[in-house]
């Protein structure tokens, strides 16, 4: 936000630009306005990536049009917490779309030339934590990442993990999805030395009170390192983590 | 208690004891009223072990006192949760005291034989939990098992534990203390098929909020055969893997 | 896992097995893949019980699957909390299906010849806590015990439990199943000295929150010697009953 | 306050009250200036019982001026929760002052003729609750009820409680007081028909969250009959328990 | 239950009865067991009225069963909580059925004579709040107390309750019903000295969480004489009442 | 409700009134009796605005036959919380209704002349806000206040809440209406001196708990001149808005 | 913040202000860095008042150069929860100090002129709710509003609160301050139609978790009207209350 | 750990070391056992760094004799959440040790040649939050990132914020220290694509509840690409920050 300031500040100096209008610009431009929403178009150049719609709370037909503005913009829109009458809408409307029931996201990106930046691994404890862990790859792709994804690995059976430690290591970030218990993190962490960003996810009987247990422990983890997200957050950590892997500098094309 | 009434209604059929009587004894013998307490003195023959002393909320006076009973009754007592002042009051009424100052535990053993059933160890995650472990150690020695102690064998080290194994699978029960995240318990669960009671303790950052954190991650292991007790309740975990061991009917004399 | 890394060694040594498939070996062989899970095979082996599957948040195929692995390497299997699709899916594909309505379990086993290790006795306070008692049961006895389930012998009428104290002390393992305030497990370890596993169940008004309640109070019990599982984990409770018991070494054909 | 009301409107239509000064004795005539505290001095009249001064956050001087006041109007007053230099400043106002340290309760009677109406039994669960059981004891006695105090008659030893059946059946309302698992008042309701008035206490291990599992316990009680007061609130408890003894129009003197 | 074992000492001292049988009775025959529930006939004896039927866990058959063994044993039952397919049960059973749909209540009562003791007044603070208050006032009425029932008496608007203070002075005990904050019953106890249970219920907004806060505000109530129910528990609130009324030997047939 | 009492002393004194129908009044008048419902008629008089109908916990025809007499004795109602049952039956009575599904609020109002004292703006965070922005925008304009809403102006792009800052200047109060981290209210109260009243939705994932964590976040504002309501409760931040904002006499005709 | 932008960008556009120094005044100029402490110097512009001082979390030392700075800035400054070693720093620097020892508030104001806008009255419900009533009328009033007290007038005696009606209506917002259950604030919302705004104290037993149950109350008012604040948060309650005062134009000089 | 087992299977092979040998070197080896502690010696190697010692729950002794050992294998030892008994001895013990008061850490360093990797920048919201935000940068300066600190920049004057957005954006990750409500990390990562660890701090008033409002609202945060530790954990959120700083390959000697 501020480099406008400062950009604009010289505009004005230079003349190009009357006080006005250097306000109004300030205030005014970044914003497209769709009545129910208001799209901060220049994100993607503030922070690296578009807006990503959460479509849990709108109607199918809001969803609808901030996409096809993502879409007018950047060539690109990502939707997570889809339900299922929005994820018709969106199919009707773009015909392309990918869209992956299970984790609940949609996507569509129509740009010619891609780049990855960075590496990151998505570890899922059980079967049960598979849609959290989708939307955490689908994301962390999205966001720019070369992303892969290792299921079932839990604690019960360490030697699952084991054999994948070569996996583990070469990656930049590792987004490690658990319920119950979320002692997974704590024992990957302890093996690497990889940045590890942990999910809680809402997966257990009684007393997991919708993955506070999950959460609560990975808080407490024992071994250093590990940071961790909302219960049942996929995007957050694989938005997290992409960044995390994109500043290594590490090109994956 | 039941016993006493079918053995009393016995007693009365033969004549040997007066209706009344009999009504009296069963509402009012095993009782020994010491004024603030009233000692449950056949509780050892009911229970297999004498009553032991909670002495956090008594004054020093009471818990002399409550000792001096246990002592005439059963020929030992053990007290747990000790403060200070009680501690110096015992040490004054009994020389012979054994007093662990860490484990806040006083007991004394007058009795000339002693049996040992079974075989319990105790597993302590981290070198603040020991206050714990040494709770649990001491009141699973004085129910009556072999007892054994394994210091600072946290998740953050795994092969600390593994080096281990052999004692792991040679005991009847296993009591597993750790505080913070609360994982161990779930990773020595998933190596041997002995009984786990898993001890949460106070020790942690911010939201452990006291230990909630390792209670919850271990009620929700996803190792089965996990059974967990109270927040730093060494006591009730060496007592309950005393009486799991007891029923192995090894004897460890 | 560490028997086989000492085996594992002992071959390479015997030049058996060339370094690198020990290895191998060690990673990647006790894992039967199934795409969506990895099966910890060995587990019986290592455990004594082959992996019970948790169904609630599997797809029915991936549950069905996972049920043929089972059947297929250990001729048994135990699924837990079965959604409906899942056990019209099961059925489906195994007609001998021991389908279990209102505990949600589905089994099979085609073993010829089965053992049983130790007595198990499962106590149900309420008609409503009944679900969670047959859980219990189906698992202890799945895991190996012998079992016998008591209904409805809950705290307002005391007599009830009184009737049958000789079945209580014919137990290696008393699991006590119960909700509101959760206070059966404290009468029971009072009366016997059989290891108890307590149970918390969801039954209850407002302030029973999901629980809670009878989580707490069976944490707090004054009687020594109960140890408490997660709300409603009658599998769990079960499953720890049944190891206890195991211990005992009486073996009940 | 309606009665009032009702007879001011009398006195002004019998012209023996201007219609302003019946106005501004209802707002003002009541009420005891002290500067920092505004008596209710009507409130024996409305209620029964004089006010009580919960002195916990309170100076030594007010609540010593609060009591004067009370000792003056009513010729009695009682105060709880009294820190030591409250008692102390009590004690150097009102030699003849009757000081409960334990209880924290500090009472002054000088009352020529005192009418007791109806019995409250208060049991105590262990020797750790009776500070507030005896809270509840001393508030009843002030409130007017015969009071008697049983202690040490906790759950773990049933047959402590089953041998003063009589008192219990005898009294006209009884108050429960129990830490940790807080099943006392469950056995009791169970037991007989009189009114159960049940204060749980901060008594216990790490999960009894400074009383909070006896609450839960008490409030979620699967025995009809039980109504449950805060926790350590034994004047709550004595007060409501009072009240229900003087409806029953049993005077004892 | 201890008047049981008294007399039958007498009863085997008199030689009337063998010591087995005087002990069979004891544990076995108060109880009639309909396989899936252990009903407590004695109940009524002991306690002064039946059990009393929670029919939210259990299947519509196993209500009727024992609704049915109920009017066999005492001529009469009631069931609370019941689910719409155990209404259409019951109805079908019991075609004389009293059924209140709103305070999910079915009851019969074939009785020749009752008795009423005691009155007992329900307040309910809203109209959201009325199936609670229903539920009460059909339990106290059950229980045998003559009963009336007031709507809509809330804090925000004091005169509404101002109205009916006769009706309040003229009760034995007064139940209060309300959600939201919880304050009618602290209002209610300040002008009457009648016993006052509180019931709060989960009416309201956000961080009412289900009833908490008013659980909560009633525990805290600065008036004493308050106690409090579980939450949404009239059936609870209506039993103390009546019992309370009960004491008052008032009888009001 | 005092003015009332003083001028009926009044009229007792002049004789105009009995002292019985001076009582009668005070207690009787203001309440329009519906059978389920109370209506406190002289709110308006009292308050400066009818009582408004909270419809969640009531039947359809409960709420119809309370609007009809809100429209009787005021000219005007507003519902909130209205299930659809109840608005389709609040549409048939009366066809002029204002029905605004997204926010669940139905109003009418038949008054000739409206007068608007102060000015409130609404500020919703995001989309999946706007439901409860929209009901505190409905409040403040039935309670009086002029009334405009500004959506999506979230923490997250803070430019688009800065292109508004002469109409955040130009209020009288201002309601900011935020889920996830509530932080909306901080940075609004920050920028101006406007009074601000925060209201936090249950917009978020897993560990917003329903809305708590915006809750705690502001009532941890570290920017001091806010206020908070309920969790979702736009209603009681509208009403609020309008009191304070009517306070300014500045009229807005 | 904007207005500044708007000049700033007005200056460059006159070539009075070159576009790096506009810039570097926009990000810089504000703050007056005392090395711990960034002081906002021009809060008092932007927001009517200057910083207050959080004494709590600082050492002495450091508020004490804070409160010169604020001084020099603009002649006064008020700290709140100001430790006691802190105040004897503060009154060695400043001997002039205002000193609120119970409110633990410490002010000095060298201005000469000073002008009060808009009536404050905080109420407190009791006697040891007057630390925070204190801070709330002492922060009003250096807020600007002319600010008055009145003590001790809680729910249990109504009447207290009655006599004082006229001084509610008079004034432009009310600060209830009030413990236990908290119900005071919907009382008064309920009789005036002044903005309310609640303060929860921590005042109170057990279950009021040290004020939840009073905030849990206020968030739940049935009386429309109420906003509140944290618990024992005087200072941000007489903040808001004056800032809303100072809305009404009215000035009481 | 995983490498050692491969090279030993390949040394086996070899012929260069006995299986039994492998064996116990793979279980025993890399432990240092201190009697109360088992210095996981080979960490350094294996995670990048070696241990940190958590002084909180350790006698001084204990502490003294880890840093010695620490010291002995890495040359160097940091110690955090230092009592001041601790402090003490390791001072007696190391005078050359580096003591950090307020943040409670003890450090010593006597490696010759120390590279840094990747910058870290760690924000403090307020003076009450620094203690944290100097274990942090301790912690991350011991990890080996190049580490600044910055003051006091708060959401309450965003300006101080932005006048240091060149800092943020040259940082590889960023540590967001922030107590009360938390907002800062979300107002941060909204401005710039650096990785954000975020701290809650306790600092705060009542409903902060130690932490948890800060902790929820950094969970709940709006802006992508924020990941949380646990409350006061300093010491994680510098360990995590330095380890993502370190993967950037940007070596700043």
């Amino acid at each position: 936000m501020i480099q406008d300031v400062q950009s604009l500040f010289e505009a004005v100096q230079r003349g190009e630009l009357p006080a006005e209008a250097a306000f109004a610009r300030l205030s005014g431009l970044p914003v497209r306005d769709l009545g129910h929403t208001r799209l901060d178009v220049e994100r993607e150049a503030r922070c690296g990536v578009p807006e990503i719609v959460f479509a849990a709370g709108k109607t199918p037909q809001q969803t609808v049009e901030i996409a096809r503005a993502l879409l007018d913009e950047h060539g690109r829109f990502l939707a997570t917490r889809v339900p299922d009458a929005t994820a018709a809408a969106l199919v009707d409307a773009f015909p392309a779309l990918d869209w992956h029931e299970r984790a609940r996201c949609a996507l569509l990106d129509r740009r010619r030339r891609r780049v990855e930046r960075g590496r990151v691994l998505v570890l899922g404890a059980g079967t049960s934590d598979e849609p959290v862990a989708d939307e955490a790859a689908i994301t962390a792709r999205f966001v720019g990442a070369r992303t892969e994804l290792l299921r079932d690995v839990g604690v019960a059976g360490l030697h699952r993990l084991l054999a994948h430690q070569d996996d583990l290591r070469a990656s930049d970030a590792l987004v490690v999805v658990a319920g119950m218990e979320g002692a997974l993190p704590s024992v990957v962490a302890g093996l690497v030395d990889v940045p590890v960003v942990a999910v809680p996810t809402s997966v257990g009987y009684g007393a997991s009170f919708g993955g506070l247990a999950a959460l609560l422990a990975m808080l407490n983890s024992c071994a250093a390192g590990v940071t961790v997200v909302n219960i049942d957050n996929g995007f957050g950590a694989g938005f997290a983590a992409a960044r995390i892997a994109a500043r290594t500098g590490g090109r994956a094309e």
